[in-house]
């Protein structure tokens, strides 16, 4: 009995506004659910991006449900799939949004990687699947 | 254009050891790769569990490859995908190894969730997906 799959993927941002404008603005993403000052959600395809503000988040919520305390201050790393062609469209977009590209390279193995920063700091990643040896 | 998929999700830990023999022990994984004090990373179905410590990965880690730097402090949080009849076995289990569950309930829409603490205190939760409208 092992898990299989990642349902939550967890950001941390102080300023939720200023993540939300970058999300959606560069990578186009929608909000699924947000609460003013303590969180914005994403649905990616069978996954969610959660953001956070850990100021909130390591209080407790209050209400009905027990919902457990956590909260992270400083870098995270988040990685999103991508195929080759995608990276390089990324990269294009990025390029045209003045994002600076922290890092691009290929991993030894093949595969490429390239890197950004969120406004809170986060290292941003498009990756592709092939440099864990999954399939595209 | 939008990130359809999270390849890689990141906890934080100081201590690597704690965190492979909890991980192994706990929830049945096997290391991937690891580089003692800097990293133990899992492979999923489809994704990758990245742990990191923190200290290690704030510094440029040299050699040929410009990974960009990050590292949290504090307890963060990840949720792996689980259907109901595996949430139940989550909880047999993690009861008779004695980890403490610190919730475990029913979303007002439908689901459950459990949560504990991994040894780093990062908040540890299996889901169903349809939490979040996914089917299972």
């Amino acid at each position: 009995m092992t898990p299989t799959a990642v349902l939550e993927t967890v950001l941390y941002a102080r300023d939720l506004d200023a993540a939300e404008e970058f999300y959606g603005r560069v990578l186009g993403l929608t909000p699924y659910a947000k609460i003013e000052g303590r969180h914005v959600f994403y649905k990616l395809e069978h996954q969610m991006l959660l953001i956070f503000n850990p100021e909130a988040t390591r209080k407790p919520m209050g209400g009905a449900l027990p919902v457990p305390t956590h909260g992270a201050e400083g870098h995270g790393h988040v990685c999103f799939a991508a195929d080759a062609i995608a990276i390089a469209g990324w990269r294009d977009r990025l390029s045209r949004l003045g994002i600076a590209i922290e890092a691009d390279f290929e991993w030894p193995n093949g595969g490429r990687s390239i890197y950004f920063r969120d406004p809170a700091g986060n290292s941003v990643e498009f990756a592709e699947p092939r440099i864990w040896g999954f399939a595209q």
